[in-house]
């Protein structure tokens, strides 16, 4: 189920487009999964000394992930202030992990999916970002 | 991105099949997000004070959800008694959400929905469940 | 057990001075407690429909205090955008969700120590804010 | 500010004795933290490939006391099943990585920190079980 589906019947507004909304929900869902899974597949490579940053950094981007689709969740009476700060702290943490995760893209399979993922939830915060103003 | 494509580049075995693991995290990904929406459009009825306990165990299910998500997403080392636990702690709390969402479907969208959406999850955890045994 | 004492253990060097980072990890985990507990208690009361704000912005806040928290529990190869954006969207959350909190301080106690708490939130980050840079 | 102060405030009665439920939820929220700092310094260890079922753990281990703390701290309308399932998930979990931790304490002292503060919320939770009942 997407969250465009339950998004529709919420007695509020939505803060944005729904379709805009809903896929930056969805995809904080998905990345912070993915990274979740990055961080640990990357704990368990024989090369894990060089993938400490790489562990750290999907960390991070999960919980951004989480606390923002969160935010990004409700639609009752939001603060302004919040949902974009929120959203520039999701954006950050993506931006790090998906850069880390390109540096070992081509030596770990994980790596190169979770950089994807990362680039992708990084575009659905930023056309959210746009479509808020 | 289903967590299926990235389980499969893990360097350690599964803690159970693919399909079925896979089905259970990203349940879990999604029942959190359906039910903090739930919580937050049931704050915004005109009823909400008979939507206290929709909003509660919404509330906690996101929460169970999350957190059990995160652990299942972990293949390296695993403790059995941990998985265990934390699947048994969302079923009950799937449970929960279900069967109250259940009492307001009919005159809430987002209710019908989420009861939808918590009983998936549950049947995901109860597969879960059995294949790891 | 304050975060003081393990960070002091912590084989990276802190990315603040110990004493401040630590109050302020600290204090994002008594927040999220305060917080939780002050959505809850607000969907409790008689007039929960004038309290519907206040258990949103509780529910942002205690989100972003959790990821945030963690963040910069994390010492290990840290990205500086990542830091700071979460230390702004923890920001915005305490001071959106203590201005609330205070309308209502006078007739919930709950409120008045939860705006307490997440003033007290809101300065342990911005000194650690000046403290990073 | 300890869970407690803003407990009393609650117009719900409490889900068990104030004080032991407040010791729980306070421990829950600090082991969190404890787990996160211990899973990070691991990371960041010489022998890191030593440390990875620990920093699994720690990670499971914050992820259950965030989401257990959060449930134990709702008064309102709570369901047995859902708060005893999540003591369990938290009890299980604290005791696997205080018995990982445990095995690093005498050349990682912040392990050593963390095993004693997991043994700790293992306690609390201990306690509030047998007060639920």
């Amino acid at each position: 189920m997407s969250a465009a589906e339950i998004l529709r019947t919420h007695p509020r507004p939505p803060i944005a487009d729904v379709a805009v909304l809903a896929a930056c929900i969805d995809e904080c869902a998905t990345c912070s999964t993915i990274c979740t899974i990055c961080a640990d597949a990357s704990a368990a490579e024989d090369d894990v000394r060089e993938m400490v940053r790489c562990i750290r950094l999907c960390l991070d981007c999960a919980d951004a992930c989480t606390a923002t689709g969160r935010a990004l969740s409700r639609q009752t009476d939001p603060d302004p202030d919040t949902q974009l700060a929120a959203l520039d702290a999701c954006l950050a943490a993506c931006r790090a992990s998906a850069a880390e995760c390109e540096r070992h893209a081509s030596h770990h399979e994980h790596c190169r999916l979770c950089a994807e993922e990362c680039r992708r939830c990084e575009r659905a915060c930023d056309e959210l970002r746009a479509a808020l103003r």
